[in-house]
């Protein structure tokens, strides 16, 4: 078993003895519902392997991994309300499998969990940990209204787009490896720069969803190929045609995305405008533009060759995805 | 001018120069708004007034004071949402001036901004408070989903009825002169104390909401009188009068409150009902028992005479109220 794969069997069993159904059952089912559905568990993951490598003891690094995990759940349940979502991980949403009211009192629950569960840190970690939380779970908030409010405007740069995919995503990423080394107790500066590690790695990871939507192999993806096109989200490939495309190219995606009604063709045609723009090819160096300049920050971090290979390892298999 | 407004005033300055607009508007205009909307501030002047009242100093309790505000009105938001409701303080609701998803995602929003106003005490003081906090507000929640759950059931029983009006209302009134006790560095078992005045206290307050809405006067309650009846709600009459009354006075509520349209016709028989099996004296002795249970703990504090009449007031003056 690879050493990531333990993690995730420890987080789990941390998981399941940690989060039970209490009363009100209908408020609690629900939570443990969502957390059960499965999931990568990147987050928490990244907080136990970053505890390890840093010197800490990842065992002391598991209530903050779990805080992290049900906060995004608590995103989770939220967001697919607001965006009417009935499937997520191929099971009903929390809101369709109960009601949205419940969807939201028990993803209000849940965010008070994600907080009790920092109680076991002694006060001086607790605080420090909780203000890294804070300040990311506003952000996270933020970028949801960012995306929101994008959907209503034609004139979104790629840079807002990068600056509402890093709110949305990475700084949770990034926040969940920073939490894993303040448990180790490194100093401000490594901190810091294991926060910045994960924050591009985020855009990279978010950026290959944009990329693996439209470009992905349709067996190994597990979602349809092309919903994003679909559904007219204003992804980084859509922008970045808008952005290099010539007049008339603009002028036919837009009228292809003035469509509410999507079909295989729309799907086609705007495929073929996004490689006659070689859109795909500007998005995989975009990714690898991100992915080095996060292994860059790794570089300068005062880990042994050997921790630093682990963490790239875990970058370059994520980037190697197919789902 | 009393102290109350003065307390009052205060708070309101430091709500003013804290909550202010940031970017996304759209996610930090409708906190800013339903901030602005009035209403009484007890829990934050309760906040106040205990820490002074202990010796402490109720600047240094300003930021729990608006930690409890934010977080108050964080839960109207997803009440309204959930109940419906389409007026808040004689002013729309923020999910029927703005949308439902606006709703949701500046309430959780708040609630992480109700955790940041902590941020200026110490590790220790920090994390004293947050752990109440965190307690309450998930109590607030499960408040909340009883409530939810009690409009689907028919055998709900007075004992029931008050747990959930304990932990819907009176802990976040309990908490909030707690944590000013707290921030005063009062020990642990006055702060238990005081925390059991303000939970009695706050189910007086919640009993007296139920008797007002049918009892109340109409010139001075502001709102319809016998908006409980119309709405079938479950109150505190409701539940003493099904309790105590004969079978065919029974039969009859629950023939009235089975009606799903209400009239002025049904608000007087279930009035009637309800006078004619002494319900409005019922329930006053309910209220005043649990006001006396307050001052009785209230004369267990090792206060000055001075300062628990100050307390004393303020609960007759909470009782006395018409609105």
């Amino acid at each position: 078993m690879n050493i990531v794969d333990t993690y995730k069997d420890n987080f789990l069993d941390y998981l399941n003895s940690s989060i039970t159904i209490k009363e009100p059952e209908n408020l609690y089912k629900p939570i443990h519902y969502i957390l059960q559905l499965g999931g990568k568990r990147l987050r928490p993951i990244l907080t136990l392997l970053t505890c390890d490598l840093f010197g800490g003891n990842s065992k002391q690094a598991l209530n903050a991994a779990l805080a992290i995990e049900v906060f995004h759940n608590f995103t989770l349940i939220h967001d697919d309300i607001m965006d009417s979502a009935p499937m997520r991980r191929g099971h009903e949403t929390v809101h369709k499998k109960w009601n949205v009211n419940t969807g939201i009192l028990s993803g209000d629950a849940m965010m008070i969990v994600a907080y009790q569960c920092f109680e076991n840190y002694e006060p001086t970690m607790y605080k420090k940990l909780l203000t890294v939380f804070n300040k990311t779970a506003l952000e996270v908030c933020e970028g949801q209204q960012l995306d929101i409010d994008f959907e209503n405007r034609n004139n979104v740069t790629i840079a807002e787009y990068i600056k509402m995919i890093t709110f949305k995503t990475s700084v949770l990423v990034a926040a969940a490896m920073k939490m894993g080394a303040i448990i180790a107790k490194v100093d401000d500066a490594e901190a810091a720069k294991i926060y910045n590690f994960g924050l591009n790695l985020g855009i990279a990871f978010q950026l290959q969803d944009d990329y693996l939507d439209t470009f992905g192999n349709a067996e190994t993806f597990g979602k349809q190929i092309g919903g994003d096109i679909l559904e007219n989200k204003k992804t980084f490939l859509f922008l970045k045609c808008i952005e290099i495309a010539n007049k008339s190219d603009v002028k036919e995606l837009l009228k292809l995305y003035s469509d509410k009604k999507g079909n295989a063709q729309k799907v086609q045609r705007v495929t073929e405008l996004f490689i006659n723009n070689k859109i795909d090819e500007n998005t995989i160096k975009e990714i690898e533009s991100y992915t080095n300049k996060a292994f860059e920050i790794l570089n300068s971090l005062t880990l042994s060759d050997e921790k630093k290979a682990v963490l790239k390892n875990f970058g370059l298999n994520l980037m190697k995805r197919t789902v």
